[in-house]
């Protein structure tokens, strides 16, 4: 096994802190020794016990000596608890191999300068694009002051939503909707515009998959126009309810939904709308890193004229349901092809009878 | 190596004719003897020379004892030349294994009638779903009297082809429009309404794939209004044109484009519009199994609500155009999300940043 095979493991590993981290980036480690290992750990929900804890719990006595492959640099700072570099240190390890430099530029550096300081040895940049490409949301908060949008669209194969009377369940089947499940819990929030919580009423927790700490559900609504008797009011004090909304909203109604349990952010209005840059700054000093929207075609549309979507996430169902039918993405006001954001498709899966492709930007 | 894949050998090479054998099925035929090949053939451009009278040519005098491999059962009927079970007969082949029956009733059986007539032991059924699949166009010509349709769809994200302002080219990259040449050249026909021939004054033929015979270029307006200035009118020469047009059709304009070498076929009007099911009736006359639509809009609606679509290919493109672009797809009338004719997806491809789709019938 290679440095290259013990960090895919790695990764594998920080994957499943993915939305349950945050603020913290989702790491993954594994302390190997004479080619076996003999700790795993991941970032724990809520961002601790950190990932090198965890292995080097696992791994007890025998870490030293042993070689720690972690994700993302080891934490130089005293927090709640010791930095990992430290901890790293105390337990004897010899050699630490890290994918990605810490890419808050006031801290980068300073774990490995701790370790070598140790008389560790330390070797980086082993899979450091696979791990920029797990560490998106972590990575885009701390350089871009927004967390990362995953955009989803799930439609007919004409881009439709529901037939002109407005039926809508069900375009996708079971096995696509499952895995909408899988994929908001994979992100630190779910956020839907004002329109898709009237005309829905959506509880858009995370269902059928036993996670305990459920993603922040966002409603974006400049007049805070959302159902204080439905699904999201309902059930606003077991699970997040953030509410953003413009200056102007009723003092009344943002007290009523303080009472329900709800967070109100207030962010800026742009031209008659919530200002989606404004909106996922604001989200981003609340420390979220991942955000997954599921629409309407309003928000969708802000999102992509703004070129505020990271990833796109299109499930298509095998039917027409025509131009008479709703639109699944609002207006854009393109006039010239060439200045649509491009994506690539970077992979495609049969979900039953619907497909689910994800694209990239190109 | 088993019945079954020498029987995927031959349907392989019959799939070689696909587009370029009607009226006739594409077949193909595998000569064995002791577990060696010593004849491959596939039915030629036109239908003529049927599989396995190349296949035969090819193992010559070796033929006698051997295993002919047919992927549809030989024709025992005296047509231009001598029936191929007879063919098969005198060649002094011992045994017969064919995918499929012939599914035309007045002569299905006949051909295995006659083989074993002579002796030769008769094996049916081997690989009949793939065959099945593979003779999609010949089947339904002969069950339910037209051609199969399948109707390609390439699109946005949220099916629009164009912007507000009419701007299409391009919406996909170079290899799915090189991928749509491919999938024209294994239909007999590629199909498309009067308003994408007025729009785009498209060639519509095969380029860059050498191939010889090219697919039939087929027009429907209703009142024959095709640009007589046009890439079609300049090569209906070389390439045939065939407009398929209402009855009330200017009687000059029929004998200009008849000058010009298009054949003319007058169809049905139902409720002002051409009739799907007539225009494909007739095309079905015409000798036509495979017919590949290009849309635009309209037409492929009214395939939709006719469900007449067998297989869907949908190329999509990783941008988003918005509501405020041109549809794909015209209008279906949908009330009811029941109304419509689920497909399931059957394969998807990355082709460059592009991705294709393939849909049957659920």
């Amino acid at each position: 096994m290679s440095d290259i095979d013990y960090m895919h493991h790695a990764l594998s590993l920080g994957a499943r802190g993915l939305g349950r981290t945050w603020p913290n980036p989702a790491v993954g480690c594994v302390i190997v020794k004479n080619d076996r290992v003999i700790g795993r750990g991941w970032t724990q929900d809520g961002g601790r016990p950190h990932a090198e804890t965890m292995a080097l719990a696992q791994a007890g006595d025998l870490a030293k000596g042993a070689v720690a492959y972690v994700t993302l640099e080891p934490c130089a700072h005293t927090g709640k608890t010791p930095p990992c570099a430290q901890a790293l240190i105390e337990a004897g390890i010899a050699r630490v191999v890290v994918a990605l430099e810490d890419p808050d530029m006031r801290v980068s550096g300073r774990g490995f300068d701790m370790l070598r300081a140790a008389g560790i040895e330390v070797t980086t940049g082993v899979c450091a694009d696979e791990a920029r490409a797990a560490q998106i949301g972590f990575l885009t908060r701390i350089t871009a002051g927004r967390p990362m949008v995953t955009l989803k669209l799930a439609t007919s194969w004409d881009g439709r939503i529901a037939t002109a009377t407005g039926e809508s369940q069900w375009i996708t089947g079971p096995q696509a909707r499952r895995r909408v499940h899988a994929m908001r819990a994979a992100h630190d929030a779910v956020m839907v515009g004002g329109g898709t919580a009237r005309a829905d009423d959506p509880s858009l927790t995370v269902r059928g998959l036993g996670i305990e700490r459920q993603p922040v559900r966002v409603v974006l609504s400049r007049g805070l126009d959302v159902p204080l008797t439905g699904n999201l009011a309902r059930t606003a004090q077991d699970v997040p309810v953030w509410l953003v909304h413009g200056p102007t909203a009723d003092p009344y109604l943002r007290k009523v939904w303080i009472d329900l349990g709800a967070k109100l952010i207030e962010a800026p209005v742009v031209a008659g709308q919530l200002d989606p840059v404004g909106v996922l700054e604001l989200l981003g000093e609340q420390g979220l890193t991942r955000v997954f929207c599921e629409g309407g075609g309003a928000l969708a549309a802000s999102l992509l004229r703004a070129n505020l979507a990271d990833k796109v996430s299109v499930f298509s169902a095998g039917l027409g349901i025509g131009s008479d039918g709703i639109p699944g993405l609002g207006t854009l006001g393109l006039i010239r092809l060439a200045q649509a954001q491009r994506y690539k498709a970077v992979a495609t899966e049969i979900l039953g009878p619907d497909v689910l492709t994800a694209w990239d930007r190109l």
